[in-house]
């Protein structure tokens, strides 16, 4: 059952007087539950559990984290339809997406399990002593990722439960070993609520403290710039818009002790389609793309916002193509009011620009909360030189630039902002005749895609997901995949520590029958 | 031979008016080069060179690399005598720390080479395709650390050499694929030069593309901000004051790109010592923490400025005979009148402070430039209640705190700043007795030590140089060791990228035979 109330640690907790509703967009009514907006005391008292409850968190064995994160999966698939029902109420989005997202909630949640289970994760790295050396002797020294505190986790307005309260960010979290308070989205605060009452009683039942875990519920920013403020609080992951993941990373510099903010903001994915392809494959490429552009109504952060081609016969009947297969796809559902209307403005806003071409715009009229699905063209030094252009407009949206030449094609790749992914569509041996453009396109994302589409996110250990900025804040990391679990840990060193007193990690019996680093080479064994 | 000229790339460069020198401070006299302040057309011309050398210099294979820092250690050797005296006359140091700085340097150097030569650190996951999944096939995904683009990085006053121009965040940067730029310290512009000089030769001998390094000569801050807000650097390195690390760090995120900064700054080492020690070890302890807090002048980032016991008669034997030994120890000299500018200022603020014992005082006559050692005390809650006291006063000083019980002693442990290391001074099984001490301990700084000295940062893998804030910007990665190479990287993934255009980490044929995550196995193998 929701009750709009926050969970501070394993209590419910409702003390304030501001509350909020969420939104059914397909029936375009509010939804029942009033949810009560959390209080600087709530939020205090969150910080504050989260900070006890690290401190016994945080030597938690790999095979006790383990059983928490497996027994989160379980509580959420308990929850059944009434999770899948809820979902589909404050999203408008289709019940095989619900069950599919939990699919990918709950295996991601498994993959840290195993992981932590395992253990080598912790990248132990063992120097051991030499008394003998000259003309010092060298200290045994012993390395090891530990976790760096309490982690807020900001979720994202377009998957409420892979990028949400038990989504990738507290999965990995939870696997590193650091307590988690969840800033709810707004948007699907019961859905938020339910897996945030799957973690509770997975926590209760696998013994874990209370404050590894609370969530907090608004519907402003000023909550969310409270908890990012906090004292206690060591790390920030938020999914989500890049005014939306810059206001907190700004809030997160400037505090006396700046923390780590990992946040993954927008993108517009550009695809290069080279010549050859766009000729033998015109018509396919038209269809892949007018399906991928319209993915979800446009609502990953994987979308193919930019096409771009060089000038011609080919890269015409490809735009005429697309524009003719897009028109046919059936306008879908928004997530919010608030996101259409974004939607709406942005789309506006870049259909305004001079010498934009509009060359597919949905004509018929479409319901409520619907996405009319555009593709627009421009030439080369027009894009150039509008940045409102380069601007990610979030839905069904898409521009195709047309290139004077290849030169022209790497000058604009150069100039582009950071993004989460790049494309790369090519026939047979024609990529490595445009070496520059590759090369360029490498530095500006954090992946590459060969004759694919961007949409999709494979959660597997190659998968980066994160990039140059502004498509994350730090892209050094990934938020996808078991490498997501370094945005939360830092290494620490034990010098001529006592092996009774060393982590089981570090122990020279390797209890744990882990993967070490010792004097450079990599085994399993004893010391 | 050095000439006071800034190294734009290849090229000696010196357009600026404004000119500087470095002070001998044995004799107290400046030293005779007069250096060029770099400007901003020049600034900006390293800052263009380093872009455009990055697109040949991130492709390079990790044996050129090598072939590179070798070049670079064995250039830096041939320099000679020159280097030495150098150094002495920029620093004060003597003959035999300047030579240990250097082996510690070309080390270092040769470290990374190793590293890159190998291969294996670039961390190459693989996941490969599955067409036949259900419901959706696999694709073919392959992921490996890229660097970031140019790196600037400022050098240390105390470590002319393995902090600074060619120091372990210069190879650090090398061997990931980053050209660099030296903003150079003014202290010592002349060992800087020298070193820089060494580095132009080793790429023009191993074919480095020009703009892989250049060296700038500032004495003021304008010049450091101007690197660091140019659009073409991705990264900053910084060693030195919390006041210089926290403003750089400060100009970098407020960019419209923000970038990391990894400084390491200021951090005062606290030392416990548990009672059974205390008794059993009083005038060993003494002796060896004496020696500790003069070494180099108590010039290191790991001196141990705060000591930390629980009061009795045993504390007050070990303070007295600590107040012995330190007297007899002869004075040193610092850096520079700047340094014993500053240490005086700090040591008479720290002096000045209420309920503050001088428990030992140099008391003869010192030579100009040269420290008085000091030592001083406290009872616990005086320390707990005056920020002043948690003060780093670089230099040969050190505050004793006097805890009612080890109630206090973890109170105030984990009320202390972040810190490079802390270390722990027990007999026997004491240390076993004081969990919540070493967790607290734990969580306040990135290296433990036991029964040792914090100062002496060796050079490998299991080495942790860093801490949580402010000893660094970013306690997520070390200074010091191979793995300080992760903070100039990012991961990036391949997506169905055909095999003759995967860089040689990834094919299939694994050409470097390095070591790969294989479909979640770590292996040698081809695929």
């Amino acid at each position: 059952m929701i009750t709009g109330k926050n969970y501070i640690g394993n209590d419910l907790s409702a003390k304030g007087n501001k509350s909020y509703r969420t939104f059914n967009p397909q029936l375009n009514i509010e939804n029942e539950t009033t949810f009560s907006e959390a209080t600087s005391a709530e939020i205090g008292m969150a910080c504050d559990l989260a900070e006890k409850a690290f401190h016994s968190f945080k030597t938690c064995s790999g095979k006790d984290k383990a059983s928490f994160l497996n027994a989160i999966a379980d509580e959420i698939l308990a929850l059944d339809d009434e999770l899948i029902q809820t979902y589909c109420s404050e999203t408008g989005l289709p019940e095989g997406r619900a069950k599919g997202e939990r699919g990918r909630t709950v295996g991601q949640l498994r993959m840290f399990a195993n992981l932590v289970e395992e253990g080598s994760w912790v990248e132990a790295t063992i120097d051991t002593a030499q008394p003998d050396r000259e003309p010092m002797p060298r200290s045994d020294i012993r390395k090891m990722l530990v976790p760096l505190g309490p982690v807020v986790v900001f979720g994202a307005s377009n998957f409420p439960l892979a990028y949400s309260t038990a989504g990738g960010d507290t999965a990995a979290a939870f696997a590193a070993g650091c307590p988690v308070i969840v800033k709810s989205h707004p948007m699907h605060a019961g859905t938020g609520e339910l897996v945030a009452s799957a973690i509770i009683k997975a926590a209760e039942k696998t013994g874990m403290p209370n404050g590894v875990f609370s969530n907090i519920n608004s519907s402003g920013i000023d909550v969310g710039v409270q908890l990012v403020k906090h004292p206690n609080v060591k790390a920030v992951g938020f999914t989500g818009s890049i005014k939306g993941g810059r206001a907190l990373y700004d809030t997160a510099s400037q505090r006396k002790e700046p923390i780590p903010v990992f946040a993954e903001m927008g993108s517009i994915n550009p695809v290069i389609i080279l010549p050859e392809a766009l000729k033998n494959r015109t018509d396919s490429l038209a269809k892949t793309y007018a399906s991928s552009i319209t993915l979800g109504t446009g609502q990953f952060c994987t979308n193919p916002g930019l096409l771009l081609g060089i000038k011609g016969e080919n890269l015409t009947n490809f735009i005429h193509s697309l524009s003719n297969e897009i028109v046919k796809i059936e306008p879908s559902c928004m997530l919010h009011p608030n996101i259409i209307g974004a939607y709406e403005n942005n789309r506006k806003n870049a259909l305004s620009q001079p010498e934009l071409n509009v060359v597919a715009d949905y004509q018929s009229n479409v319901q409520t909360n619907y996405a009319r699905q555009t593709v627009t063209t421009v030439k080369d030094s027009t894009f150039l030189e509008n940045p409102t252009l380069h601007q990610e407009v979030f839905g069904p949206y898409s521009i195709v630039v047309q290139c004077e030449n290849a030169e022209q094609l790497e000058i604009i790749i150069s100039r582009l902002e950071g993004q989460l992914t790049g494309t790369l569509i090519a026939d047979n041996d024609e990529a490595s005749n445009y070496p520059e453009v590759i090369s360029a396109l490498q530095n500006r994302v954090g992946r590459v895609i060969f004759n694919g589409v961007p949409t999709g996110v494979e959660v597997c250990p190659s998968m980066n997901h994160g990039g140059p900025y502004p498509s994350s804040t730090d892209s050094r990391f990934t938020a996808v995949g078991i490498h997501s679990i370094k945005r939360w840990v830092r290494p620490f060193s034990y010098q001529d520590w006592p092996n009774e007193l060393l982590p089981n990690e570090l122990k020279n019996e390797n209890p744990l029958e882990i993967s070490r680093l010792i004097n450079n080479e990599q085994k399993t064994a004893k010391i």
